[in-house]
């Protein structure tokens, strides 16, 4: 095979301007922000967006997927004084399923030898949240999250219901060590993956994103995941998971883990798999081990581990209608019935805390028990899980390890909430990380929208960030066209739930939005949107010309019978009037006006 | 232009048949359903499906677009003896843009004399049920929303969240007929639109939705419009909005009324407007009405009319991010602020109900103060209009009239219940029909995401019909792939919404499909789900060989990772060691287990 560096998309967005914000505490930091600036006659500053793309939407930025992009976090961690630069684990022929690095011609050339904490330490954000340290990473989401912010202050109108969130008006670092010291959130922020911005997963914070990448054994190429990740960042994702299976596995992530400006999750279990030749009941603790070290040293920063299918809870799928759809759940679950032994991921659950605490990689506690239909929904199997992953919780807390906790999978609308219930008095709190849920398995080719439906939803109740589900799910692999639409269905998803949780700032964007819509400023509706080229494209199927680009109308409804046409004369009419004379008629009552206070309906919730 | 007669998509869905059922009542009634066949091996009879599709998915079917479809209505209007045809209104020229029929060559050839009402008589669904007459429409919709039904009879476990809807186990046409005497739901059928095959539209039965077509002055076609309307009654649209403006619109609902399975409703203030070329001030009470008996003879089978939208609510208005949203409302507030008048909709309101009792034309009281943006949502105008609906309603129900209440909008996620609880409360529980809403502004080229989020949610809270919206929303008129998008997100929200209700036997489907998909049926799965083109087309770009379609896996997770399939060997391997002495031992616990009762959590809501 021959060596083929990836290309990937970069640039900016549509009338975008990459910012950068520094720290009070700490002056070095440049969070990164979008700005998006709007025509002149709107009479208003451009809007503040969150960004996730990292440098490749910055012009100025240096692209080099060969080497990798800059360590931002290096000097942070190193100022730390707690970690130790060691000879890592020699990569080995089966981490890339048998195949000679050498020959498949897709090592990745920058070798760096690994970090890990210095005996005892642990390195973990929660680790320095609990002994009162603010570290840089602290004040980075803060400053991240408070985009909109700062603009309303003084007048900042509260709306929303957050089902007893504690969202503040404003985020200041010492509340994000205090949300990541008592466990409400986390910073994944491996020390061996310097080059990602951080970003905070919590129910006080924004809701965030998950997209899913990665080869299988049938399908794809290491150029392509590489795409589709830095492409997932480009349109919001917030995390990307690498899902990879078949060969090749250990460099595929190399090559996305020093590309990626966001957190990188993955399945270790997947990998583990791969180096048994795909037969479970051949896996073992050992190896298992062994895959932990490796991708810690590579920098993955949240291991999904299905620690919660134990033994005795397998005979509760038996009567389901989807059996377990987890593919790590599934794996164990076989493991453990072949041998008739407790799971060794739950049996060795304290070491492999050892593991994430050496290297600060999260715990995303596997659901293998999700259900996987509307008609396993929320039973027995799905909840008794869930009360394993609590217990879970509280020694990777104990061990000052950062946990999330992963959430289903198919749920009807009505049980939703249960679920995030549950989830908060079950695992204290811990965030919750869900999957969708779908409302309906009739919609194969649109799980996009079945899902976004209960994402939306579940984001509202308090999850923290939802894992998305592209059109091909239940089919095949996404490509680039899938990792969008799922990125920016779920982006959608994010956004309805920050706006209903009442996220201080979060409407600005709409507001900017509606204005270019009401004031016929058509390329400031397509810049505000969240795919600006898509919007652009579907106006210009039916007027193309550029002067349809300021025209007060648009193909929906032609010039006459265009509303917002039709609102701008009536305001006109109005002033002409004098609105402040009719407005007292309207007040007084007469022949034709009932009296003002059997009218005035007041705005309500 | 020459004559040109459309073609439309015809033909069964894939392993598809079509099946009609009689009645008891009304032995002569053929009730469509579909019939989706499964593979052998899954040893189950076929699912049956709702079917919105009339003749044209029936292959036994002649279909003449030019002769319209056969009047399966006419012989029960004429048996009930209290309508009589006579000598219409002469289509004028005005009637289609001023130009002249002739010259459009879009006339359509077959002229029937239109009936109505013998004098004093109300031939209105409503009029008979409240006489205690069950009309064959109230059979024939008792029949259709029984589907899946009948087969879990005696083993029916009620599930979901109604919020205090009163669904029945089964539906019988004396509870239809009670439905729609007080009000709570409505058959729309005009007795000039027998071509129509019943449906009904209330909150105690399926959710509904409404599909907008039409052409615009700028863009589209008689017979792209006639397509529309047969490809999304084929993907499963209830209703059909004709929302033409422009030229030959009377033509052009002509041929789309003779030829639609479906209900037909309108907005005729907009075919009044271009009689006035445009321009609000010139409309008259005499103009507006001699244009709804025009398309009441025609057979329109339910009318928008924005006759809330009074003078004294339009101040309410000015303080708007987005004004008046609303074309008919827009509309109708210039032309009141222009006279100082009161709404000539609202003062003639009597005079409207004489109409429709006349032919059975159903009200859909237009929210012409609809929120356009988050900003404006459940604010004083938008508030103000529904009181004032709700005082139309009870007139309208006076003078016999069935009647729904058009509902927004752009609403965020916590607003949106607020919506239905009060709109139950102002409007006497008459059926609720609402524009998604959209649950953020922030995404056009989406906003059937948007707003299906929304949707699925107002139609679990209790909304009878959601008016489906296309990715083109705000950016052009729908092409027939945005119908089809639009139709199947709709779809999906309507189906979740009936999942979260409870509705009995909605979840066969589901079920159906997940069986499928569990037992590695692809082709079942693909037939199953509301797209079966897609979800095929989806599989197939990775794998598309035929033995893949018998394929224990899917290119997603490749062969080795495939859950179910791990599944189906956990389950053989519990059957080898008998699960019923190792359900024994779990149940007696020891080394491995817990006792049962510390680890069997009961299922939840």
């Amino acid at each position: 095979m021959d060596m083929k560096v990836p290309t990937v998309t970069t640039g900016s967005l549509p009338a975008s301007r990459k910012i950068y914000k520094a720290g009070q505490q700490f002056t070095d930091l440049k969070v990164p922000m979008r700005e998006i600036a709007v025509h002149p006659t709107a009479g208003e500053p451009p809007t503040v967006v969150y960004d996730s793309s990292g440098p490749y939407t910055d012009p100025d930025a240096m692209i080099d997927l060969s080497a990798g992009l800059p360590p931002l976090r290096k000097k942070w961690i190193a100022d730390r004084n707690d970690v130790e630069e060691y000879l890592g684990r020699t990569v080995k022929p089966e981490d890339n399923g048998s195949v000679q690095s050498s020959k498949s011609g897709l090592e990745f050339s920058v070798q760096c030898a690994p970090l890990r904490a210095k005996e005892c330490k642990a390195v973990t954000q929660i680790a320095y949240a609990r002994a009162g340290i603010v570290t840089p990473e602290m004040e980075f989401v803060a400053i991240r999250e408070n985009i909109g912010r700062e603009k309303i202050k003084g007048k900042m109108k509260r709306d929303g219901e957050s089902f007893a969130a504690d969202i503040p008006d404003f985020v200041t670092p010492e509340f994000v060590r205090e949300e990541v010291a008592r466990g409400r959130a986390i910073i994944p922020a491996n020390i061996n993956h310097p080059e990602a911005e951080p970003m905070i997963i919590g129910r006080n914070f924004l809701v965030k994103i998950n997209a899913n990448i990665g080869n299988s054994a049938v399908t794809s190429s290491m150029p392509e995941e590489v795409e589709k990740m830095v492409w997932a960042t480009r349109w919001g994702a917030d995390t990307v998971m690498d899902l990879s299976t078949g060969r090749d596995i250990h460099n595929v992530r190399e090559w996305i883990i020093r590309n990626s400006p966001v957190p990188i999750g993955t399945v270790p279990m997947y990998q583990a798999l791969e180096k048994v030749n795909g037969i479970a009941e051949d896996l073992t603790w050992e190896l298992f081990r062994d895959t932990l070290i490796e991708q810690a040293e590579q920098g993955v920063d949240y291991f999904t581990i299905h620690a919660g299918v134990r033994l005795h809870h397998i005979p509760l799928t038996v009567g389901r209608t989807t059996g377990i759809v987890s593919r790590g759940g599934s794996i164990m679950a076989k493991w453990c019935l072949h041998h008739h032994r407790e799971s060794f991921l739950y049996e060795n659950f304290d070491k492999i805390c050892d593991i994430c605490r050496a290297y600060d990689v999260s715990f995303s506690l596997g659901d293998g028990l999700r259900p996987g239909s509307i008609a396993d929904a929320n039973d027995a199997a799905q909840f008794a899980e869930l009360e394993t992953l609590g217990e879970l919780t509280q020694i990777a807390w104990a061990k000052d390890c950062q946990v999330i906790i992963e959430g289903p999978g198919h749920v009807p609308m009505h049980k939703i909430k249960r679920n995030m219930e549950k989830q908060l008095e079950t695992c204290g709190e811990a965030p919750f990380y869900t999957l969708g849920p779908l409302t309906t398995d009739i919609a194969p080719g649109y799980d996009h929208i079945t899902s976004g439906i209960g994402a939306a939803m579940i984001g509202w109740y308090g999850t923290a960030m939802l894992c998305y589900v592209t059109p091909k799910e239940h089919l095949g692999l996404p490509d680039r066209d899938d990792v969008k639409t799922g990125v920016i269905t779920y982006k959608i998803a994010a956004h309805a739930a920050d706006l209903a949780k009442g996220h201080p700032g979060a409407q600005a964007r709409d507001d900017a939005l509606s204005r270019a819509r009401f004031e016929f400023r058509w390329e400031d509706q397509f810049n505000l949107s969240l795919d600006p080229e898509t919007a652009r494209d579907y106006h210009d199927q039916t007027l193309p010309k550029q002067a349809h680009k300021v025209a007060h109308f648009c193909s929906m409804c032609g010039p006459k019978f265009c509303s917002m046409k039709i609102s701008h004369e009536i305001r006109s009419e109005a002033q002409k009037e004098g609105m402040e004379a009719m407005a007292k008629k309207f007040r007084e009552g007469g022949e034709l006006y009932l009296p003002l206070d059997q009218v005035d309906v007041p705005a309500e919730k």
